[in-house]
């Protein structure tokens, strides 16, 4: 359990002025009693104060992706969303949500059985069991990249693939490419179909050559990106994108074994920009998520969806990260 | 200028009560006094305090919308928006942006010169002299219902078109209807574009007939539907979308001339939920927009960008409303 001696290192401030913070002293700053509360909220300390309210409680359901450390992609999602909610006094706790989890459970079960009032689910594919159970739920639900049509109490949340891909792929034609390959990430998923058409619609708009070929799906792991490897390079590609960083990174080594050159051979492209990203060799240019902000939108419109306001979608924009792995095409 | 009496008036409770509100007292309960707070800026009071602080500056711009009755599209947007403005600190000014304000003076000027640090824009036709400047601004500005790609001080909100349109005709199939008609608003106009979009889809995806003949374009005034009722009656329309209630209201309007009932002869239906819908005779069966939290979300949208948080855009759900317009087809 976190100290207030630990929250004042970590702000590099003194003692008293996060005492002031916690207990809502007047002679500090709004945004300074906010930072020392959100640093709470991020290293896990309580105030007698903050423990005596009665929160409503939260659930973030997490599937398919890594969030216990900073570099791990969730991380911040539920860190963002986390200082949002206690901002507003919810209590929130993370499950991982399992497909025995889902199978042995209703959706609208599990939540009314756990006294949740609302949940934000991270990582869900297209076939996950409780997926179908969204359409009819009537409990406040936001899904990150995954969309239910016509459900009141349901939203969607997630960044503009649509320009990502087009600022990534602008990019590469930029420094000459013309043969461009996207190494997606699950077939299963809703946000890689939404890749797969943005890659479609960037690449037609520029008369650009592409097949179904030029597009395979993988999986959201380095591994993923070894077996569509050879096959890009043998079609004549010089420029790949990749369904996330660590693609990306696997794409890098794979191109590596095979004696060629980052960027000087081959450019790559990965998404999302976690830690990992900047420190590649070479570092890799990639489309950014910024995935506290995702976090803190998914809370916003939890919180709408629960006060009765039926968002349907809430998209972030994209910003791309340009590196050392993208570079002119060969001559 | 509105008094405490007014608020404890239009709100039904006292006016000590009223003042406990505005002065921040503890012994009323936090949902109360915001009620009052969003009463005292609905009817312009301020408190000696409010003037005190000094806000930062924000401005609507109108064009093409009327808004200044209750009855009008635009005045619970702009009321929602200042609701929650006022909540921030911010002073909110309306300004009618007629093309005339658009040529002599170019958005990024008139806003630094005027101090403004952001804008909401409500109304705005593809072919306004502004629109070409929104690409490159870096000054924090909403639309409402036009959407500006890639920069990231540029956000979209609105409604969502392709599921409005979808329940509608959803409905109208279900009642037997086959041959649908859409009269559109204004050809100059982003969600005009989506609406047609929204038509083509929903009619494709069940098999129902289409063609240019039957979505003209028009504009969202009355007058526009006589022109295109005679036209798709001819076509052997038995039902028609409009691209707002006014519209609707015209082709009722005109059906009844030409000695047709509604919703006997032919199904209508509207869009908005505008306080005529219910009025009209039949009562009108429309696709709801909820203005006042258009505003809000277009406040809270607008506020994320003055602090970087870049989002692309949020859209809320439409509600179909069924009422005495839309029946059977006859048989």
């Amino acid at each position: 359990m976190a100290t207030i001696k630990d929250i004042a290192e970590r702000l590099g401030i003194s003692v008293s002025t996060v005492s002031k913070g916690l207990n809502g002293a007047s002679d500090i700053s709004e945004s300074l009693r906010q930072e020392v509360l959100d640093t709470a909220v991020e290293l896990g300390y309580t105030t007698k104060q903050m423990r005596g309210k009665v929160p409503r409680k939260l659930c973030i359901f997490v599937e398919n992706m890594e969030y216990e450390t900073p570099e791990q992609f969730g991380y911040d999602i539920i860190l963002g969303f986390r200082q949002r909610a206690a901002r507003e006094n919810y209590e929130v706790t993370v499950i991982p949500a399992s497909p025995s989890l889902q199978s042995t459970e209703k959706y609208d079960t599990y939540m009314l059985k756990n006294g949740f009032v609302g949940a934000f689910l991270l990582g869900f594919a297209l076939q996950d069991e409780w997926m179908t159970q969204f359409h009819s739920t009537a409990i406040p639900t936001v899904l990150f990249d995954n969309n239910i049509k016509k459900n009141h109490t349901v939203s969607y949340i997630g960044t503009d693939s649509f320009e990502g891909i087009d600022d990534a792929i602008e990019h590469l034609a930029s420094l000459g490419h013309r043969r461009i390959g996207l190494i997606n990430g699950s077939r299963d998923s809703f946000i890689c179909e939404q890749r797969r058409q943005a890659y479609i619609d960037s690449m037609s708009a520029r008369n650009l050559p592409f097949s179904e070929d030029t597009m395979p799906y993988g999986y959201f792991v380095p591994e993923a990106a070894s077996p569509h490897v050879g096959n890009l390079l043998s079609m004549g590609i010089t420029a790949i994108l990749c369904g996330n960083d660590l693609i990306a990174s696997g794409a890098i080594e794979e191109c590596t074994l095979r004696g060629l050159r980052v960027p000087e051979d081959i450019s790559i492209i990965g998404f999302d920009d976690i830690p990992l990203a900047a420190n590649l060799k070479p570092s890799l240019t990639t489309i950014r998520q910024d995935r506290i902000e995702l976090g803190k939108c998914g809370f916003f419109t939890l919180h709408s969806l629960i006060n009765h306001v039926s968002i349907s979608r809430t998209l972030l924009r994209p910003e791309l990260i340009v590196r050392n792995s993208t570079g002119p095409i060969h001559p």
